[in-house]
């Protein structure tokens, strides 16, 4: 395991031609573009404290290890109603917390459709008006019940979720079944043939999934193993989920095939995870949710536990600052569209889905996934420097996900704000796009960058909880 | 499509540096280490007049690009006295042909693990006794009957086959069904677990595959496409099958699942598959066979056909030259061994699985599986490194079959004897190794070149049919 340590780094600021030479033929040199750090001139004070902070390597070391180690074992999958407890009028979103007058458009529409499905209102236009009063309804992030969502992230008490364990902590996570691409709730669409689907996945699938998973009891699907191996089949773990998919399938099938219920289930259950090369996302997320959480509440640590975006804000909590926001506005990302659309049909990036960046794969893992660019643009040249500019602010490099085409070097993994502000590099993010109207679904996929002054404010935060300097 | 053209190719001879440097950003330059013309004196004299034959260049425009544009669809399974006319006591077998006297020990082990599977023979000391006296029995080269068959390719008639389709030149081509790794009859064993798996194979795997195939008809499986697909997913196609091997169960389940078939039979046909990473090499073989197929006979191409090894044996055969075979003595891989097997253990080069890179994938396309290296040995610049130099004796490069490192240039394709006789560098064979004693079974898996007197063997063959020079 390399952790705060390992060969001396090479920093190569500007000459760019040397740096890619040293760096093809695998010599561990970063090359950095210069750039001032964030924040204002107060940042230098805050910085100064942080760092002189006596606990700050003995507590990232701490956080950083418990990410690293911690397991994703698959044990169960049931409603949310049961799994969280969540009652009739209450949802969970994607992101800090919300209120519906600042909420955007695929948030509204994701609680809009949450409400159809749930029978609480008859049309879209009453659901709105219900929404909008509040009276009777509540909606809180996703983590702050240790679950995490897709694009608006919306979980109603009906819809079924994946429930994994890390057997070295003890943790537990959640996340919803996901509904595939184009017109699904999560993307903010909520038209009869997205409810109908819903309505399919609570009644056929989600039973049938828990089956299969019931009867691996005693050896859980391991979802920690998949991620690793996708990251060897040009996954990323984000934005491609197409080996970690067939991957899943394979280790459930036989179960499911064997489980008693009528073929035809079966074969639409496999028919419809077969042809949805995201579904694996839902898996990966809450393992990496598991491995974040792990990390939670060591004081004195500034390492990132949490990344995730409501479409209008994006925040990130830190280890040594408990479960405080920072959230600043979010920013929209760039490129490729479906179809028709285009850069302005695109919301401002939703989702906890950076759960996977916080944990050391999706934008941090571009390197092992080269044919990613033909989704979220670019070259592929562009997907490696991506990776290798991760390395600048990340405390460790991970020993389970390991990148081929770097020579299996550990993907970057554990973010530090201080990294982050002294560098000005911030985290890589892959994406889906909502579009900004409710009701649109997904416009593209692209790549996006959280604001940067989110950094310094976590980092003036833990300079107010460090020793006093001198 | 880029077809004997493109932007011009920087050669480097010498200066590894510089030629890494700008390969790594993306440059097509070739580092080419000078090494002499393979052959005798003779040689120059025999290139020369091939080079010189007016037909070359349009021969082998037309042979390659028959290659490039063939099909390959899935659409029957059945068994080998059927699809084959293959009659009691006839076998097929890998490679050029061959005599017991001069067979290796997992072609012997192979061929009588084939006669007790037959009930042609009750014990392998009788079944050994019958094949030396050879009365009563035959064999012939997979390659004469439109067939190929990995390491010793042993087919006999209870066997079931897999029969693809080459939509766009009418071909067909059939190959065995893929027992898995270690103990297996084509690494040459055949203990009571061997013919036991072969009879389950013959008895359901087979007659379940054929029922799905079957109710495919009006959309067969597209084995050239998933083939394309693995490219992207970290596979070459020869030595690591496991994202074809996914996709392929991915698409074939839900009919398999439908098919009235017990449901512990499915469920044991998804395991077996899901189980053997290598499932997908016997569908990915036979593809490659109808590609090389359809560029036969194209009187003056100097482009090879066919590579297949009997363990004795290495042949080639080349477009313009027909059915003959250009034979030399194979040599012995070299790679990663199981378990406390070494390299004295390992046999010389045996299988059709070598019609892989003969259709451009394979070792051509090492730089697509990164991964690799863990399995068959060297580091990742290796697997880079081997298909840059597989440009330099090649005639295309494959619009289907792209690498995403390399920028989604299409894969190295179409072996010219003349290249290959000029430059000195032989083709790099991806491979599995059998045990050199019969009945021993996989004892590793890496890396191998074709014995290089074959190939002025072929120009002069070529030159003798070209027209006088002057």
């Amino acid at each position: 395991m390399t952790l705060l340590s390992g060969p001396p780094r090479v920093v190569a600021v500007g000459a760019a031609m040397f740096a890619d030479s040293l760096a093809a033929q695998a010599v561990p040199v970063q090359q950095v573009d210069w750039r001032p750090p964030l924040g204002d001139e107060g940042v230098e004070t805050d910085l100064a404290r942080v760092l002189a902070d006596p606990r700050l390597a003995t507590a990232n070391a701490t956080a950083v290890g418990r990410l690293l180690a911690a397991g994703a074992e698959l044990v169960d999958v049931r409603p949310a109603s049961e799994a969280l407890g969540l009652a009739r009028g209450s949802f969970l979103h994607a992101g800090p917390p919300i209120s519906w007058d600042r909420a955007s458009g695929p948030m509204r529409g994701a609680l809009i459709g949450a409400m159809l499905l749930e029978g609480l209102a008859a049309t879209p236009e009453e659901a709105e008006k219900s929404l909008a009063s509040g009276t009777g309804l509540s909606w809180e992030p996703c983590h702050h019940h240790r679950t995490v969502g897709p694009m608006a992230g919306v979980v109603s008490p009906s819809m079924w979720m994946f429930e994994l364990r890390d057997p070295v902590h003890g943790g537990t996570a959640w996340c919803s079944l996901n509904e595939g691409l184009g017109k699904v709730l999560r993307y903010g669409a909520y038209g009869p043939e997205v409810i109908e689907r819903l309505h399919w996945m609570s009644d056929v699938l989600g039973p049938l999934l828990q089956k299969a998973v019931r009867a691996r009891e005693s050896t859980p699907v391991d979802v920690k193993a998949i991620a690793a191996q996708m990251l060897q089949m040009g996954d990323e773990g984000h934005n491609r989920n197409r080996a970690g998919t067939l991957m899943f399938l394979r280790e459930l099938l036989p179960t499911l095939i064997d489980s008693g219920a009528p073929s035809s289930d079966v074969a639409e259950a496999a028919k419809f995870i077969g042809g949805n090369d995201h579904f694996f996302l839902n898996l990966g997320m809450p393992a990496c949710k598991l491995a974040c959480d792990a990390a939670r509440d060591v004081p004195g640590s500034s390492l990132v536990v949490a990344m995730a975006r409501n479409g209008t804000d994006f925040g990130i909590q830190v280890s040594g600052t408990g479960d405080r926001w920072f959230t600043g506005p979010a920013n929209t990302p760039e490129g490729l569209y479906l179809g028709a659309f285009g850069p302005e049909d695109a919301n401002p990036d939703i989702g906890d889905s950076a759960i996977t960046e916080t944990g050391g794969i999706g934008g941090f893992a571009m390197a092992a996934a080269p044919a990613i660019v033909r989704f979220v643009g670019g070259e592929v040249g562009d997907a490696i420097e991506a990776t290798r500019l991760m390395y600048e602010v990340t405390l460790a490099e991970n020993p389970t996900y390991q990148i081929p085409v770097l020579g299996f070097r550990g993907s970057p993994t554990g973010i530090d704000v201080t990294l982050v502000t002294r560098t000005g590099i911030l985290p890589h993010i892959n994406t889906g796009m909502a579009g900004k109207v409710a009701g649109t679904g997904q416009v593209g996929a692209g790549l996006v960058n959280p604001p940067a002054s989110i950094f310094p404010d976590a980092v003036a935060a833990l300079a107010e909880l460090a020793p006093p300097l001198g």
